[in-house]
């Protein structure tokens, strides 16, 4: 099953990424004005108080790509959430049409200095130890594919919920761009579908259909495209009827020695992906990467 | 599937616990005479020579409720026949209809000193401890409902055969009573369904019919209710087949690590039950859920 | 389910181990001339440079035991292909009938001296090491039966495809012969089939059928007889299409820990296996076991 769907797609998310204009210069690539400019909102909170419940809709189009901007955005607007003790459950979706998130914003990367990519990194982490331990039950509504930085958004919620639509995919697809997922996003992969799974996702980069990431684990629930947000809801009810203290010190249980792992090793985390990222080869791959994306446009 | 067995029963055993009678004074609740004295023996085994298995019958009305004289009971009963040489098989079940074991006495953690409680706490890790490493080959018969410490018993077993009857139920649903399965239990289920199954198992606190259980790898085997132990005495015919030394050397060498776990940090573990259990919001909690009991009752 | 392969064959590979001639004298027994000579290459590897992609042809009649001669030529001829740049990828399969490979030469074990028990269990040790972390994909051809060391050698790669053909078994049957599978076979097994499956399989001594074997994840996909090889050559063109160093540093970041275990362990592992095998009671037990092969012979 996991090399049928690496066939179908060999760079899965070549469709999702943003989509690149001629006005690249000093061998950097910008976005066009399809792209939300830095000061418009890319997330979009509507939180319920009588529920407790917020939904965060990420609406930076095209794609909801994990910009520094983008993942400084998110950061906050969970932070502030988890501090109103009125927030109890948090609902992360797209107002994006046919994407979750197509995961790190490839520009974020390439023809950056060491520092950027570094300050880049360490946004992404945080992201990732914000979400992971949130006090706060967190919901991925799916609406859309899912691949790369987007998966690891979506596992890094306590639950699941992805749109049946055969032309989604989800999974972590990085080996398959030259690029390699660091130890906690193996680590997040392993607790959602264990070991032998993880080694076969991440070796060959797989992208899966909604069908095979149910059978797989990756996701907890199907249902039509249109019902994912109400499901969403429906689920996050059940969720908070559980005494909340008791499940709060359960998840931390589970979870916390993962989170811990990354704690300890934060900086040479950085460290490392900034001596990857920026080595030769590597931006030659991401060059010939996004030329590839530009020439499908032209 | 794992959210609809939640709402099956959002409080799984509320028909097993200790039946109540209007006894209580000084703010605790007695037992009513339904109950065994505790001079009865709360478990009777039936050693048979001649195969080298020990049936041991649970037999603590109404529903094996795991007190500090039943696990002490259970763990010098163990004792003896892990001394007897002779022995080499041991069946768990129970003579109680219609439940397993409803776990741990809600009534040993209601209202009762810190010293007691941490006595109650070591005699529940002593049970673990005795049975999770014993070099018996361990089967459990459930013959019913088995929910939180009633499953921790099951899973500490090598092997577990459940009765297809789909009003029973098994699971760690701790998190529902707004109580919180420690980390040996946690490791125990992990080691038995993996990483993410007890992660929505014990958030969520999970109570799973017979034929979820079975998906989910809780339980080895379901058979028609009135031939779970006849299968158990089959089946331990089976392991008692294999060279017995080599066996209880691999059992070792997969049950130890999670063992020493729990053995290097016992006197902590009990520090936490105790810190935790004796809070006023707990006993609140636990107050409730008996008022409740008592009114289904009335 | 897995107590029915328990039952299929109680000593799995019976059929399978080296014929034994009777020659046997001061209590060893050596093999009759149907056995390579030492001198014979055990091993045939065909390396096409176009594809990067090397066979290698276990050879070694009649059941490609694991002897301390096979083993190292195993192991160099790994290494070789490690070196060759233009090699990318590895395909193990058998030339002999029926069997993929029997496992551990028991010849290896009964009636000899320490320090030649501890030279062979350094080649096993060398054999594991080399394949586990190979910067090569390696693939498993798995065209007959595969028991105990044939089956770590198989789960020692990176994908296993097995003939679908309901005669032939695979598992880790160590116990069912009186001896232990080492922790490292016990974590690499963990790491293919997860805790709970391992448990079972190592506590029993489980040999699973291809379709069984599937199920659990112990293979990764069945074909018919004829187009194991095919297949597993169709397979490694996808897998070489991987961007090489982002997928050779994914494997290792999924591989090194399990391999550190033993690294760090290595000698004291050695020391284990030699005074286990050297007991008494375990060559007593091996004895008896090729006597009842010779018996089945005449």
């Amino acid at each position: 099953m996991a090399l049928r769907s690496f066939f179908r797609t060999k760079l899965g998310f070549s469709g999702l990424l943003p989509r690149l204009s001629p006005c690249s210069s000093h061998g950097r690539v910008c976005v066009s004005q399809q792209r939300n400019s830095s000061t418009a909102p890319k997330i979009k909170v509507d939180f319920d108080q009588n529920t407790g419940v917020a939904v965060m809709h990420m609406q930076s189009p095209p794609v909801n790509s994990l910009s520094l901007d983008f993942l400084t955005e998110l950061a906050i607007s969970v932070e502030k959430l988890e501090i109103d003790k009125g927030c109890r459950g948090l609902i992360i979706t797209s107002n994006q049409p046919k994407v979750f998130s197509a995961g790190l914003d490839i520009l974020e990367m390439y023809g950056k200095s060491p520092e950027r990519c570094g300050e880049f990194w360490k946004a992404v982490q945080e992201m990732w130890l914000k979400v992971y331990c949130s006090n706060m039950v967190t919901i991925a509504a799916i609406n859309g594919s899912s691949p790369a930085g987007g998966c690891l958004l979506a596992m890094t919620c306590d639950y699941r919920i992805m749109a049946d639509n055969p032309r989604f995919t989800i999974g972590l697809n990085e080996t398959q761009l030259g690029i390699v997922a660091p130890f906690w996003f193996k680590d997040t992969m392993i607790n959602t579908v264990g070991h032998r799974n993880t080694e076969l996702a991440l070796q060959l980069g797989l992208l899966y259909s909604p069908s095979e990431a149910l059978k797989v684990g990756l996701v907890d629930q199907l249902v039509p495209e249109d019902q994912v947000l109400t499901t969403a809801v429906k689920t996050m009810t059940k969720w908070l009827a559980i005494p909340e203290h008791a499940r709060q010190i359960t998840k931390s249980m589970m979870r916390k020695p993962t989170m811990d792992k990354l704690k300890s090793n934060r900086e040479a985390d950085i460290q490392n992906f900034v001596s990857f990222i920026t080595k030769d080869s590597i931006q030659k791959s991401l060059h010939m990467y996004m030329e590839m994306l530009k020439r499908k446009k032209a």
